[in-house]
């Protein structure tokens, strides 16, 4: 398993030019659905979603709020990566119902835990909550790079969009929804120029401490 | 692959009870912290350094900065992860030279490319640059979590400290480095509660939409 990780990990990079003809299987698709799902999260409340974009209209109107990247269109599968939009009590009810029913519990057993955690959370201001939940879906996209990387996924992160025009155009706010992260996925073009250019990463030397 | 990668996922959790008697060997340690190296960054600038934390001291002195969490000293390994303090024009030189040197590159041919990257980030205000900083860092985490769950290494990813103290006593301001987030790695223990607890998680419908 070392190899494989260590390889998958050289192998990874950010695809500037997705071959428009190379399209995952559904299989393959939801096997990433699923580890995005099973990404860690602070007290595992999983405050987000992905929104997976199959119509190409959208698509190509994504482009132009993502400085013209055709990523965005020319990859097999666009996934945006979205945060909850506004919190409330709501959310950690249904997070403690779904653990007692998971696990077979008294949800009222669980009172505790969640007074804990919306008193850590929801006395946050709207600024801060915004910023822990985008934090989250970083941890996401750290699964996902790596997860696609290992199941020769090719994949492309980008912070690089308006996330206000993408919440427009993909009807986010009604959903309660916020776009954090952009996830072109699917395979490197034969002619991409970034797929020759060598990996550039500092020295461990440079990269860990030891105390 | 797929198989491997899922059920790691699923195998994953935060461990509440290390084994302090199980050590990672070396080769492991360097294993996790090469993962760590090859994380993508934005433009792979790398603005985060990992501190691995083997004084047990320290380690102990961390416990009361980390509400009393016993994982910081009886996990294997405490890795904590750090991002740049304060960024100025040098991180930018230094990783234009980076490239340069690896790709074997004409530095002044990526003077444009330097100052993109300088007017987008030099230009936000401190506190936008740590937020950014410190996003990165959950890429990091994100990419660790996948990845030692891959290598059958435990671990617990940990918010809950005061990265204040944290930045005292590991001294990092010295290093122009601030704790954003620590990562106890090792071996759950036998009798650790939380591995016998089935993981929550909201089902695909309620985690995936398609448009």
């Amino acid at each position: 398993m070392k190899d494989k990780l260590i390889y998958s990990l050289n192998k990874r990079y950010a695809v500037k030019k997705f071959d428009p003809t190379k399209k995952l299987s559904s299989e393959q698709l939801q096997t990433v659905l699923e580890a995005a799902r099973l990404t860690a999260t602070s007290y595992g409340l999983q405050l987000m979603k992905i929104v997976v974009v199959e119509n190409p209209e959208m698509r190509e109107k994504l482009v132009s709020c993502s400085f013209g990247q055709r990523q965005v269109t020319d990859a097999s599968h666009l996934l945006v990566l979205c945060r909850e939009r506004d919190l409330d009590l709501k959310h950690f009810e249904d997070y403690v119902n779904l653990m007692a029913t998971t696990r077979n519990q008294d949800p009222k057993s669980l009172d505790g835990f969640k007074n804990m955690m919306v008193n850590s959370i929801l006395t946050k201001s709207d600024e801060e909550q915004t910023l822990w939940l985008e934090k989250q879906v970083y941890i996401e996209l750290g699964n996902l790079l790596t997860a696609c990387a290992l199941l020769d996924i090719d994949s492309c992160p980008m912070e690089g969009f308006i996330p206000e025009e993408y919440d427009r155009i993909l009807n986010l706010e009604e959903q309660n929804l916020a776009a954090v992260l952009a996830l072109p996925i699917g395979y490197r073009a034969a002619d991409d120029p970034n797929a020759q250019r060598k990996k550039v990463r500092r020295s461990q030397e440079n990269f860990v401490l030891t105390v």
